[in-house]
This record gives C-alpha cells, sequence and structure tokens, in this order.
C-alpha cells in the first residue's frame, strides 16, 4: 500500500517505543467461547520509506527475530532472510516438495523495494473444521464430528503503520469466521428455509420440541425470507466485526500496532464467498472471461459514506475539517469567491461561495493512489486501525473507517470448470501495475504450458504474476519490460483453481 | 403508487381540511432571481381508495375543477372529464392534429382505478432556453440570445398522498434547472475544462481580467480534474434541491400537498441526462438491447442508508422504531429468545437474542410493493412529503426521505441511432405489470408496423404501453390478457425517439 500511509505512519512511530513484553496467551485451537488473545511478537513497524527505490533499509538482527512469514511458506532461517531482503527481492513460494496447500493452491509473494521494513502483507490458507456448537432444536448434543461442517480458507491480509494487524488477522480471523458458523452447522445442512426465530437456551427441558420454533404466522401480513447464503454472509461480516473489536482491546501496549486490508475467500457446501475490506481485489478468470468478485474501498468510491458521516456527526471532524469536496486546496485568498464542490448527495459538480469554514481541509482529498482521509490513509475498509490519529493531531480516523467487507457469492456448481478456471487474490501491490486483463493473459500463457493435471502450475502462475509486477532492478529502480516503475509494494497473490486437480468435493 | 401512502393519506387527509385560498403568483417565465411560487390551485388530495379495483369514486363538480392534466394533452372540457374516469379508464395522448411534442415524443397516460380521485401522475415536455446570467471571466454582458443553450425536457412526476407536490413539481423543476444553468452558459460552450474558482463579483472594475480566475497551481499537489458533464449533473442535482425547498417553503396552509416521485430527462448539448428519484424508470432500447437507465429508490433497496441514518441519528426513530431489520415482527413472548436480524453493515442475516427495544417497530419492513419506511411510505427518494407524518404519531418521516436523484448520461453521439431507437420513460403503473422485456418486444411489435418516418408512431408506442398495462375490464377487475390483473395505478409514459424523425441538431 506504497505511499498511502506514509504520514499516518511517520506519527504512529514517533508516539511509542518498542512494545512491552507480555506474557504468551496459549493458542486455543478448540476454544469455543472465544478467539485467542494476540501473542506479544506482533512487530514494531519501523518509520517508513517511501517511494519504490531499491536501496534496502539497514535491518537489526533484533528486528529480523520479530519478522514473520506464513507458516506454510515452511520458511529456513536462512530463507527467512532471503524472504526479508529487499535488495533481492526474492519471490517466495511454498516449496515443491512437502505439503502442498490445499486444491493445489498458487502463492507468491515478495517484499517491498523498502516502504517498510518488513513484508506487512500476510497470508493464510487453512481448512478449518466447525463443530455444531447445539442443536437448532434445543436439544443438548454432543460433539459428533461427521455432522460438523469444513470450510476452505484463504486470507490476504495487506498490513499499514505497522505489521501487526496483519499478522493478527491471519491467524485468528478464519476462528473468528468458525465462531460464527457454529450456531449454524446444522440449519445449513438442512435444506428447509432457516428459522426465523430459536429458542434461547439449548438443552432446557423440553426445548427438544419442535414447536418451539416460532411458527411463521406473526403480526406481520408477511415475512421475508432468508437463505441459507446469506446466513453464511452475515457470519462472515460479523466474524470481520468481532475480529475488528478484539484488536481494539487488544491495541493497549501496543500489542496491535496499526491496521490491514483484508481480502477472504470461504468455500462452503458448493459456493465461493469472497469478502473484502479495502484495496486488495479478487477476480475470476473463466474460459478467458473476467468476473470481478470484489472492489476496491478508498476514499474515491466511498467518499459519499465518508461525507455523509461528516456531515451527520461533525464532532468527528473536530473543527478542522470540512465534509465539502473541492478540488483543490482552497486558499484564504479566495474567500469570497466562488469554487467547485461536493457534498455527500452529489455525483456532479456546481460553484459555491467560499466562505471562512471551507478553508479547512477536506475530509476527502486527493486523486487515485493519493486519495486520503484526513490528510492520512488511503483505504477506507479494513481492520486496526484503533490507534491511528490525523497527522500532528489527537483526533482519531477510525469512525470514518469501516471493518465491514463487501462479501460477493459465486455458485461453483452451477458451471463445469475447466484447469485452467482461476480465482485470483492479490493485493494492491499487484494490482497498482497489473490490469485485469494482463492478470487474465497471463494466466492463459503460463497455464497453458503445464500440463493440465501437474499441480505446480498454480504456483508457477502465482510467481510470474508476482515476477511481472515487481519487475527488475535497472537503471536505480525496479522495472517492467515496458521500462515503467514496476511495484515497490508488498506482493502477495494466490491462485485457487476452480476445476482444476485440487478436489472440493 | 398503488397500495404504498395508503396509510400515509389516511392520516394526512384525516389532519386538515381544504386549503385556504391563496392569492395567484403570477408566472414568472423570465425571472433570474427566483423560481415562482406555486399557484393556489393546486389540488387536494381526498381520501384514498385502495386495491386496484374497477369502480370510480364518487366526484363532485368542485373537485373536478381542480383538477388538471398536462397542458400538452390539449383538452377540452369534455375531455378533461373523460381522461378523469375511473370507470372508462380512457388512454390520453396529444392530439394527432396540433403542434407535436418535441423531438416526436410519444406521451400516453391513463387514470388510476379508484385509488385516488384524480391521476396523482403528472408529465412535461418543454423545450427550455438558458440565457447565460455572467461571464466566466466577470465581465458585465448584455443578454444575447445568441450565445445562450438550449436543453430539452421531459419529466414524470408520480404523486402521492394528493397531487399538489406532482402538479408544482412538473410546473418548476425544469425553470429551476435552467436558474442552475444559467451560471455555466459561456463555461458549457468552451472546450477548455471548467475553472475551478470564479471570481465572486460580475461586473466589478477589472475583473474581465482572465488573471482573476485563480490558477490551477496551489498549495495541494495535485488538482482534480472535472468535466462539463459533471456540472450539468450538479446542477440537476441542485435543482431537485431547490424544488424540494421550495415545497417545504411553500407547504404551510396546505399549499403543497404530499409527495411525489421524479424522474427527469435532460438533453443538452449532445448528452441525455437521467435523472431518477423514486420508483419510476427509464430504459434505452437500442437496436432490441435493453439499456437500463435508472434504478429503482425504495425502502429495500436504501435499506442500509436509512438503517445508517436511523443508528447514528437515533433521535429521529423517536422511540418508537428499531433501526434493526426483522424477516418479521418481534412478538413479546420472544423475548430472550434469538431471531434473524440485519443492521446497517450487513447484507447477510445473523441470529440475536432479543431483547425489549427489539420490540419497537422495525424502521423499514415488508418486501416488495409492500416495503415501506416506518410503516408509511414505499418510496425513498422524491420531492415534498414535508407534512408526511407516521400514522398516529407526529414524527416526521421526511429526514429519511431524500430529493437527490441519481443522474446517469448517456452520449448520443457515440452510436449511429435508428429511428426505432428509443428511451422509454415510466411511472411504476407501467413497470409494476411489465418487464423491461416486454417494453422491449413491444417497442420491436409496434415500431416495426409504422413507417419509419410517421411522427404519430411513438405515441402509438406509447398507447400500446399504457394499454398493455392497463388491461381490459373484466370479472371485476382490469385484467392482462393472460388473466393476471392489470396496473389500477396512474400509468404515464413518454416514448423520446433517439435516431427517429425528431431533430435534435
Amino acid at each position: 500500500m506504497l505511499n498511502r500511509v506514509r504520514s499516518a505512519v511517520a506519527h504512529l512511530v514517533s508516539s511509542g517505543g518498542a512494545p512491552p513484553p507480555r506474557p504468551k496467551s496459549p493458542d486455543q485451537p478448540n476454544a469455543t467461547s472465544a478467539v485467542p488473545a494476540a501473542p506479544s511478537e506482533a512487530p514494531k513497524s519501523p518509520p517508513a520509506k517511501a517511494g519504490g527505490g531499491s536501496v534496502a533499509p539497514a535491518k537489526t538482527a533484533e528486528a529480523r527475530a520479530s519478522f514473520s512469514r506464513p507458516t506454510f511458506l515452511q520458511l529456513s532461517p536462512g530463507g527467512l532472510r532471503r524472504a526479508d531482503d529487499h535488495a533481492g527481492r526474492a519471490v517466495q513460494s511454498p516449496p515443491d516438495t512437502g505439503r502442498r496447500l490445499p486444491w493445489s493452491t498458487g502463492y507468491a509473494e515478495v517484499i517491498n523495494a523498502g516502504k517498510s521494513r518488513h513484508n506487512e502483507d500476510q497470508a493464510c490458507c487453512e481448512v478449518v473444521y466447525v463443530e455444531g456448537r447445539r442443536s437448532v432444536t434445543g436439544a443438548p448434543k454432543e460433539p459428533s464430528p461427521g455432522q460438523g461442517l469444513r470450510f476452505y480458507y484463504w486470507g490476504l491480509f495487506d498490513g499499514h503503520a505497522g505489521g501487526g494487524a496483519a499478522e493478527m488477522a491471519s491467524r485468528l480471523l478464519h476462528r473468528h469466521i468458525r465462531e460464527q458458523l457454529k450456531d449454524l452447522v446444522e440449519i445449513l445442512q438442512d435444506p428447509s428455509p432457516p428459522p426465523l426465530c430459536l429458542p434461547s437456551t439449548p438443552g432446557t427441558p423440553g426445548s427438544s420440541d419442535p414447536s418451539h420454533l416460532v411458527a411463521p404466522q406473526s403480526c406481520w401480513s408477511s415475512q421475508k425470507e432468508v437463505t441459507h447464503e446469506s446466513l453464511v454472509v452475515g457470519a462472515i461480516e460479523n466474524a470481520f466485526q468481532l475480529m475488528d473489536e478484539q484488536m481494539a482491546r487488544e491495541r493497549r501496549g501496543h500489542q496491535v500496532e496499526g491496521g490491514c486490508c483484508a481480502l477472504v475467500v470461504v468455500y462452503l457446501l458448493g459456493k465461493v464467498y469472497v469478502a473484502n475490506a479495502g484495496d486488495s481485489r479478487a477476480i475470476i478468470v473463466r474460459n478467458g472471461e473476467i468476473i470481478p468478485m470484489s472492489q476496491e474501498f478508498t476514499p474515491e468510491t466511498e467518499r459519499q459514506r465518508l461525507q455523509l458521516l461528516g456531515f451527520l456527526k461533525p464532532e468527528l471532524l473536530g473543527g478542522e475539517f470540512t465534509h465539502l469536496e473541492f478540488p483543490r486546496r482552497v486558499q484564504p485568498k479566495e474567500l469570497g469567491q466562488r469554487m467547485l464542490y461536493r457534498d455527500q448527495n452529489m455525483t456532479g459538480w456546481a460553484y459555491k461561495k467560499i466562505e471562512l469554514e471551507d478553508l479547512r481541509f477536506p475530509l476527502v482529498c486527493g486523486e487515485g493512489k493519493k486519495a486520503r482521509v484526513m490528510a492520512t490513509i488511503g483505504v477506507t475498509r479494513g481492520l486496526g486501525d484503533h490507534n491511528l490519529k490525523v497527522c500532528s493531531s489527537s483526533l482519531p480516523i477510525k469512525p470514518f473507517l469501516s471493518c465491514f467487507p463487501e462479501v460477493r457469492v459465486y455458485d461453483l456448481t452451477q458451471y463445469e470448470h475447466c484447469p485452467d478456471d482461476v480465482l485470483v487474490l492479490g493485493t494492491d501491490g499487484l494490482w497498482d501495475v497489473t490490469s485485469d486483463c494482463e492478470v487474465a493473459a497471463t494466466v492463459d500463457r503460463v497455464l497453458s504450458t503445464y500440463e493440465p493435471n501437474d499441480p505446480s502450475r498454480y504456483t508457477a502462475l502465482a510467481q510470474a504474476l508476482v515476477l511481472g509486477a515487481r519487475g527488475t532492478p535497472r537503471d536505480r529502480g525496479w522495472r517492467l519490460p515496458n521500462n515503467k516503475l514496476g511495484s515497490g509494494d508488498d506482493i502477495s497473490v494466490f491462485i485457487i483453481p476452480l476445476g482444476g486437480p485440487g478436489s472440493y468435493s
């Protein structure tokens, strides 16, 4: 997320030192009542280094020790050092030997060109088993593995202002999703429509009687039908919120610094759920056709939401900002002149007479990768950022950021997929320099050079995409074949085959 | 807007009598500083009669006298009576003799089957000349007709809870648009990008010096480029707001009762602007292909905006409503049980434990045509409704309703249109019983029976669409050929030819 949180990082790192030591929480994979707290090894981000240059900053042994990469990369200490090297920017993938990722998923990543000390992207790929918490009918129920649910899970987390939030989300978000799904294990496997109302206390006498389920008749003339699919969407949405709340609770003492975008895929019962909060992107490439599976959430795409919040809650602007947008900064000498503006209701522009309060800094300003909320942050959704303040101010930015993802659903059973049909997930390091069409062309080019049943083809594709976005060192920078600058940002890519050798039956 | 404002109407009409007489404002077609106020003949809506039946309510001579239809229909007193007859429901169009509508536009309408005393739809079709108010460079300027702008204008206004708002909007909204465009006459005709800042006082000494225009350089590193198109969009958006504010000012003494959806088309300098606030709809049918030019704004499509407002401003809910949505009404005996819900951030559903405040009535409830805000109104954007209160309560609904349209732009110059390519505008009376595809099929069927250069073909098409949605009286109701109920609502349709005999050069 190059250039996006420069000033925020500068502010944050100037306000605190290294995190105090804290007892490590035990990992609790089977905990049912709560998701484990963050361990102490969350790294502290050093001052950011802006720009896409090739010079690697000096690293201390201490910093290196707190650096972590996804466990599925199975990095040796030497491998970890190479993955952390800004000068070489070696592309990392899971080893060809050893256990493959589920579904023969391909993965590749590369560290940034020096904008932050470590790679602030994190990734997770898991098969998660969900044990039902209770019977729908309220009957007490013994854990019964055969009746649980399994979901496949992929997550990309693009950190900013430190790596802590991304690291925590990569360890815990899927467990929050599992927690949310526990109530739904029976309901999702029952073909009848979900019950609108459930009894309050499982296991109370008589509650196994299905008549305890409230009948559909009611004081309304009608009732909405709720689909199984929308329950999974709701579970993922609430999991994001609970993950964010956990970060808020544990942020004190800088246990969780910074924030992160989150792009998550859940495969459950024949459907692919793509949840996105931030500026990562997912597309499906199917028979050469591109199907967008996410949208980016930035100050530009969310301008009206941000302006509406500033308008309805002016106290959040602290007298320092105006909720109006102007095409450039208004200058004091322009008082009384008329300038173009947009408010929360407008998509077009109109002229207004400049008044004193229009001289305040605009809540939303800038364009493209330089667009900012409160002159500080360039993404508007994600997890964390609870400590984030406006530069040189105590004004919190978090109220304007949303932790809620947009969730899109793709039904895998509605189409006969071939081995070349893939879901591509990438952080903005990929998409800043690569169009959807270029990705589709690379998918075609790389996969056609491998046998359809060669499981290594998806990793090769992920590597090709990361290499293509990174470029090669030349003329004092990382450059693409067309001599434009490659991405100096962290780049991470998942390739999920939709009909390939990975079996998802 | 059948069934949508039943209770609202019942409440409103029970709260007041006939409007007090008020001096008629002179029409001011050339006024430059303000849009004329509403005249006194705004009709007062009688109690609504629900359902799509065929029985016409009794009418008094008084009520008939205050009834108005678009002037371009050129209705005689006898014609006006026939247009106002719920039993016959004769389809009305401009006469074949006499002056045609601009662009050979086709139009047809029919009154409802008895749900309100008069037809609460209104329509307007005008060519509007905009005289520049000032020079961009600030130089004093004599009115110079040659340098003005001409725009073509079509408007459909679907009234509810009375006909006053729709009638007022049909007379005045295009004048508000003209006022907004006056500042832009020179700018829109200058191919260079619009100036971001204008001098404050036209005609002051020295202000003809172009150096008074603020140069693009500034304290920001960049500035947004604003297009001519977005200025027109902004002008239309602000015109809607000013129209709504005028209704608010003049609502006292019941000068303007009720509210209305507004669907407006502006053709200016090669582009078609379609602005929609409410549940009317516009589609282009081009070479058989359907291009949607609007979306509907209803409690369902705007659920999250409404819930967010209720969440951020709970005082607007008056302790009577909850911003949460439930799939059906929660019953007191269900306290402590868990029910499905959605909040302002969710698109999916999840279970929550029912608490006391969840027993309040939901801000948004119901489905499809029965969806309601605060149990009262079924559309969420439009003009007027400043007197609208929640049934049996003093809680105002207006803060939840938005007067801002969504504006879509279609560039007429980007495609060679044939005489069968049309823009279809219809109130919900058409779309409730007719799909986009059925409309496209009717376009093909009707236009192919006329010579391409026969200007009456578009009126014939509008009539066919209205007749097809109305049906014929049979089995105690208006029925379609498939024996389903036709629309008992007011139905109004414009057909705007995009490449037909109407010249728009």
